[in-house]
């Protein structure tokens, strides 16, 4: 794959190449970061923060913004926003598959199930009664659908991901390998030491434009429904329980866990390796910090961090400088007990 | 589906209608929680702390028991146990899946394995040598077991779980899509910065009423077995290590994981996000807060929570509340040294 | 299965029988560990930690070392290393499976894709274009092999496991059910609380000689590709993220994860249930134990451990000790505020 400045230059509106005469002239072979070791690479830049590595960069052009372009001298290419640029130039140059329509003999589909015209069914997938794929979708190979299921336009789904009855998924929704949706939510009764399981009736229930990674698991509610909702991205091994309710624009890091009934506003972050307790509520724009057990549901919308403490950034800042004395106490403990003493006061150990 | 309270009613022995002379005439379209949005449900109340919500909710008609029933004018079904009777509504109203006897086609089962009457083989089932499932069990779509598993009645295997070889299963199983049985433990033997890896020849062994998640690894033993009781409850992404020994009626809720060679007694509780680590002990009865690792074998049946520091409950609550000092203990600290210089004390910093 | 001493000597070279004038005469029924309940069993022991459990121990015979032997009297087999001795014992007693050559009927396996001589392709396996498979390799039934994927010689690929497009991996990998390989990687750009996706256009490449256990998600790169050398284990549910680089013999025990672009030596061992946040640096050798969060780059190779603190195992044992300061603080808080009293400061709350 050889491609020019001036080709990159068709694929994105109002943008412009500087400092070379001849933009069709240079060839790339590759795109790659700042530092790449590839040959013949171009690379980009979007803010200040990365000019330093910019300038030592051996990459024979950037995609960069106006305001950066006047820093190169190498051949640029200014775009009014360097992300969108990057996207659609690596979507063309690494071009995603697209659904050719074709449905394979070895797929096993009820005759009651609907394919939307333009899909992709792989080998090995099977879709049972009244279940539904939308138009222009992909379903890899072994991926597994149950009844009632619902698959909306456009849909991605890895190979060997499961989606158990009663499913309702809308459109663009793109999901990795080996995920699971719709297990019974994890409810029982005890009475005298036995576990009587609740029948888990409700359905998950999820939006348009929502990313899933690869190993994630979605409960079905218990009687509501489990909603997760338009544009939210969940990376891999994502654990979502029965009845969470989770708005718009949500990100979910990796093996970040939301259990049953908590109800999470829109724009809420939550980085890796998170753990939400159940029945808890995150107000709009709330950020939990990578590695953060919630206990109880934060008072304001504000960046919460740390396991078992409930602080906001702020207060863990605070106790992590404190730390040293926590590691230390001792020592402060024999100087109050040094003070109490000298002016012969007894104290209560 | 339209329902009535008479038809409710025969489902449940000793249970009993009240405030309703019609029992046969009120339709309910469903069943919902106190606060559902649905219209013309029925909903259910098994304690007095829902009380204010129950007399508030826009239900027709309220399951509950006698302690109760004296408190509402609207019909209600009161019935010896709430949640028995709900379990026992909800599988009326929402029958599960029940096994037809049909074996798939499509799945490749060994002429030395057994399948028993009555179940269920779907599609893309694979099925090794010498292995049986029992009597009225379903195997979703995709299943794969390899050789030596055996499977008792009445499972219900979700789709595209995985049974490595000799893994052994008691009656009733549940499991959810994805989950894996009998892969290796995880041990080697490290020889000059080599790992070398030492075969895992032990099986896993699982009692009967057990339901597992979706999305959930159980490993093999290394020389003897992985065994986990009956009546066991398991959420998604459950993680157990090799030689592990599960006791009866134990819950572990979702992505805590065991590792290696722990014994864990009857009537454990974990919660979700437990790390629980190798080699430890738990008495029957312990109870394991959400988010809490174990590093060490607790002396006593308790309640534990809270990462790296090994609290009781008790203890853990005191801490919280004394985190605030340690957020400000540099205020502590000069405190102290006004002191110490108020009386010309020289400390050791 | 009945073995004997003497059949066993035979398989490890510079390997001796002692206490047993006619080891061909002992028939052992099973090899256990030290405590086993078995009958007729042969054990072992490494060390002299054991040498209690050993002398007590119903094992009929032992397999140990020259420097423990003269401690028993009953029939050893006494080898240069118990615990490769013990491999090879394991591996006669337990034969692992061995390739066949045999492809399945049911193995849809694209015209452009490559098998190597002797391999075993399981029933219901697809293999896209351009893809391969090295010789003698096992992929067991369902795995699924999108498009450009290399698998090297000797693999053993557990049931359905999964590998996206571009996928590299060297020989002898072995791996359990429900793996993923080459999933997107996480990366969103944010423009006016709308997350648009990076294209993820990098790949997965593995070394030689790597195993991974069940369940497992590995992320391609964003641009660059994420790298796991030669001679690495990872346990079940571990998380790779896009774009990390990790060096040879690397350990990382179950439901640990790596967050994206983090560079890891070589040798390093990551314990259970640990958070490597994204972007850091661990050095040749570093430990991290487990239920460990790192949130930043640790400064030398050194042991780690403690959720949100960042310790070295040394400060953490510190503050294990003190932490019952922190439960009781407010008792010294009111100690130093006598001291204060008796002595006239008024000290700022």
């Amino acid at each position: 794959m050889l491609f020019t400045l001036a080709e990159l230059q068709k694929l994105i509106p109002d943008s412009e190449v500087r400092n070379s005469e001849k933009p069709d002239e240079i060839k790339f072979q590759s795109i790659g970061s700042l530092d790449s070791s590839n040959t013949d690479f171009i690379s980009f830049i979007a803010n200040k923060t990365n000019l330093k590595d910019a300038k030592k960069s051996k990459a024979l052009g950037l995609i960069t913004n106006s305001e950066l372009a006047s820093e190169f001298t190498i051949p640029v290419l200014v775009v009014p926003n360097v992300d969108l640029g990057l996207i659609a130039i690596l979507n063309y140059l690494f071009p995603p598959n697209k659904p050719d329509g074709i449905i394979s003999k070895t797929a096993i589909i009820h005759p009651t199930a609907k394919i939307g015209e333009g899909s992709t069914i792989g080998d090995y997938v099977t879709i049972g009664a009244n279940s539904s794929v939308g138009k222009n979708s992909i379903l890899e190979d072994g991926v597994k659908i149950a009844t009632n299921v619902k698959i909306g336009d456009n849909a991605r789904i890895g190979m060997n991901c499961v989606f158990h009855k009663d499913t309702q998924i809308g459109n663009n929704f793109i999901v990795f390998g080996n995920s699971t949706f719709g297990g019974d939510g994890f409810r029982f009764s005890t009475i005298k030491g036995i576990h009587h399981k609740i029948p888990q009736v409700g359905r998950v229930i999820i939006g348009d434009d929502v990313e899933i990674g690869s190993n994630c698991a979605v409960d079905r509610g218990g009687l509501e429904d489990t909603v997760i909702g338009n544009g939210c991205k969940f990376d891999n091994m994502v654990h979502i329980g029965h009845n969470v309710k989770i708005g718009n624009n949500v990100i979910i890091a990796g093996q970040s866990g939301v259990a049953g009934s908590t109800t999470i506003g829109n724009d809420v972050l939550i980085a890796g390796a998170c753990a939400i307790s159940d029945h808890l509520e995150l107000m709009d724009g709330t950020v939990v910090a990578g590695g953060t057990g919630l206990r109880t549901s934060p008072k304001e919308k504000n960046v919460y961090i740390g396991w078992d403490w409930g602080m906001t950034f702020a207060e863990f800042q605070k106790a992590r400088v404190n730390i040293k004395h926590l590691i230390g106490f001792n020592k402060w403990a024999s100087r109050i007990k040094t003070l109490e003493k000298k002016l012969g006061i007894v104290a209560e150990e």
